[in-house]
């Protein structure tokens, strides 16, 4: 974990002033002095923040003048075009080359990380939270000797105080401990539908999502996503007209991979109007904490307590590594603690009790802010290196939370071409095909912003739009 | 985890050798001061050794003769019946009740855990790989901060070595690491099969099993166990011969619950017939560690890598909450892995590295040679106990290694209804029809010999015993 300097917390502050449209294209910095004064740190700190603001293309200095926003180039960025609406419900096939090809580089460290949705390791308290699982299979010398029933009883009662400040008032056994959202998701989806149903998706789908629809043998309808508000709820209408549709699955809180925010009002029709059906909701909820303005997006799970399966965890903001999930299944908990066992059994109850103990000091909220801040300035780093770099006529998502981008190149790009070539090139990314049912989002991909703008991520972003170049003009078949 | 006196392994010794039927029912034992020169240790040794099967009727002194070994009550215990074959396949029903009572009676300590089929933890190493993975974890700081794709590489090199022993060549990349085994027999019928199809399953079948055959929309054709060879193989020939049966899945060494043992010559045979259909073999190989006399047998994989998906654990032999487990899948093994990446997408590494190491040091091995020792011990007193407090005409498997009694009663008793009333006195048992697809095995319960033979365990066998006396005469009802 690297532990940010005074100067860069502060660049960061005001990075967020220019995400936040506080400060706007051309406005002017407050003086060294004044800033020193205003916020209590040294001189030496602003003028670094400052330089660094500068050196990252974000502010310009003018001699005698004082600093300003940068005209930045992102601000020229139009958002992605919303999907068409589904006519109707498809069998899943999912796009398998392009996901293997995925999969299979995701731990190549050798390659420039677009590609999976992914913070850096060094964004992320993992020494700290090793430390605490250390001290904790020392103390407690019998900890992995039995299977674990409901799963770490600590981190059910974290959870269940969270939930409370999220809204939602849960209690320890409304919640299912799983091996990552991965596992929460599937239980969810397995526990409300049977082979042959029709779910409502969103559209473009975060691709693990997709071979969860297919492996179960579900028909999915596709509901369009609107870049910044998430459902297109009168889409979804038409689909429950259409047939019947046995579990709708969202994201509400920074979708992947357009990072759209479903806002409150969206979430409580979304709820009431499949209250009226009795038709489950699926929330995965992976991103919910982070928000760039550190507002906690309330789950729609707070509109229905029964009919929404709410599933979350710890692998985007903590410890991919350690598998660490949850859902809270409401009327359908049971069912899923029954499939639970005939699958997984238990999870491993140490790696959740850490977790449970870096959530109960107040480790994990702390290391969120200072996230929630690093994100911010790297997707807007990352825009504006799209911005500089891609093809004239490309759009970009404009996410206020999470840290993947969605790309929309000109017409003729075609992203698995992009694929090949750029891992070639030691570039890893995700092609826009793989997000989708049918055969659609071509010439799309998402990036992956997870990992701070060094020289050699602007390399490769560099080097990414120059092929991103070349495919629009058909150069690369 | 316990470690032994000195007596205590010289008196496992001796139970070996009774065990073994090296020393038979009247058999002088040598005298005090001749064993001492013998096994090089203090008198006082062999006098506890001595007096520590005494006390647990193993053994009975007659003043100047020496020590003799006891007439056992167990050894006129009959096996259990093999049950008959079936007509044809069925779709599994789950008895939903009564398991669930297992799964939620299964970590209750005021309990005598003669229900879930689980070593107790004073008998593992725990304390030990607890210490292991705190001093991983704080060397590889980062551990757990990315995904882990394929699973622990260090876990599946020491897999390949121990392969290379058990007479199957397999290497690193073979192996898929799992959350226990429990996953791995999901991802392994999930490979292999789709709803609606139909498979071969042993009977009596491990409960965990049923599960998953019946969640995956399996029909089952059950074939009968031999209480001491295992798996039918012409009722197995039948059933291919009845129709399309897409694979075979079974126990070889130690089913659980009936404790039946395949020879080499079995396995081969097996494996040959299933070959002209070219249908997959799935093995579950959970308790191969464990046999008595210390022989490790040979997994049917060893006869042919391709068909057989070979499933293993640590849950029944070192730590069942750490949920380490692999499949060597064989032909299989690309799609194991992509069904994995949809459900729990990898797993921990911290938990299955701190398994390598206690692989790599030996500890694991060291281990081994007292637990079978202790377990063969248990299970003869467990048998034992059975013999004096069952009603008369009980009859009780013999297994050579693993730690669970399949026990029979006479006709006329309702386990089902034994259940009920032993949980009402603090006692868990696992009824026979949870074992069964199809309404069988109401007179029989498995009884978990995995707890050392203490006096709170002999008064719940003692108490169960009169429990089933009455419901042999309808007292219960």
């Amino acid at each position: 974990m690297h532990e940010p300097h005074l100067y860069e917390e502060l660049a960061a502050d005001l990075v967020g002033l220019i995400e936040r449209g506080t400060l706007k294209h051309g406005a002017r910095f407050p003086s060294v002095r004044r800033l020193s004064e205003q916020r209590g740190v040294s001189v030496a700190t602003v003028v670094q923040a400052y330089a660094l603001l500068e050196s990252r293309g974000m502010i310009e200095a003018r001699p005698k003048s004082g600093h300003f926003v940068r005209a930045r180039r992102a601000e020229g960025l139009r958002e992605p075009t919303a999907p068409r609406p589904a006519r109707g419900p498809i069998k899943v096939a999912v796009t398998e080359d392009a996901v293997d090809l995925m999969y299979a580089t995701m731990s190549d460290p050798s390659l420039a990380p677009l590609g999976a949705a992914c913070v850096s390791p060094e964004l992320l308290p993992v020494r700290k939270l090793n430390g605490i699982l250390a001290s904790l299979v020392r103390e407690v010398s019998d900890l992995g000797a039995t299977y674990d029933g409901g799963g770490a009883r600590p981190l059910r009662q974290m959870l269940a105080r969270r939930a409370i400040t999220w809204g939602v008032p849960l209690g320890e056994d409304d919640f299912v401990i799983t091996v990552g959202a991965s596992e929460a998701l599937y239980l969810s989806l397995r526990a409300v539908t049977k082979p042959g149903d029709t779910i409502a998706v969103e559209s473009p789908l975060y691709f693990g999502l997709m071979q969860l629809v297919s492996d179960l043998g579900l028909r999915a309808f596709e509901v369009p996503l609107h870049p910044r508000t998430g459902l297109d709820l009168d889409a979804l209408q038409d689909a429950l007209r259409a047939g019947p549709v046995r579990a709708v699955l969202t994201v509400p809180s920074f979708s992947n991979p357009i990072g759209s925010l479903m806002p409150p009002e969206a979430r409580e029709r979304l709820v009431k109007m499949l209250a009226r059906d009795d038709i489950p909701l699926i929330e995965d909820d992976v991103y919910g904490d982070l928000s760039f303005d550190g507002t906690r997006p309330r789950p729609a799970k707070a509109f229905d307590r029964d009919r929404v399966l709410l599933c979350g965890s710890i692998s985007k903001t903590l410890a991919p590594g350690y598998r660490v999930g949850w859902v809270a299944g409401g009327r359908h908990h049971a069912a899923i603690g029954r499939l639970k066992l005939a699958r997984t059994l238990s999870t491993p109850a140490a790696p959740a009790m850490a977790v449970a103990e870096m959530l109960a000091r107040g480790s994990y909220d702390r290391h969120l802010r200072r996230l929630r801040q690093t994100l911010a300035v790297q997707v807007a780093q990352y825009r504006e290196a799209i911005a500089t770099h891609f093809p004239a006529g490309t759009k970009v998502s404009d996410p206020q939370g999470g840290f993947v981008l969605w790309v929309e190149l000109p017409a003729g790009a075609d992203s698995l071409e992009i694929q090949g070539h750029a891992l070639e090139r030691g570039i890893a990314i995700a092609p826009g095909p793989i997000f989708a049912v049918r055969s659609r989002y071509r010439e799309c991909l998402r990036i992956n912003a997870g990992f701070p703008m060094t020289d050699r991520i602007g390399s490769a972003i560099r080097a990414l739009g120059e092929l991103c170049e070349r495919a629009t003009r058909g150069e690369l078949r």
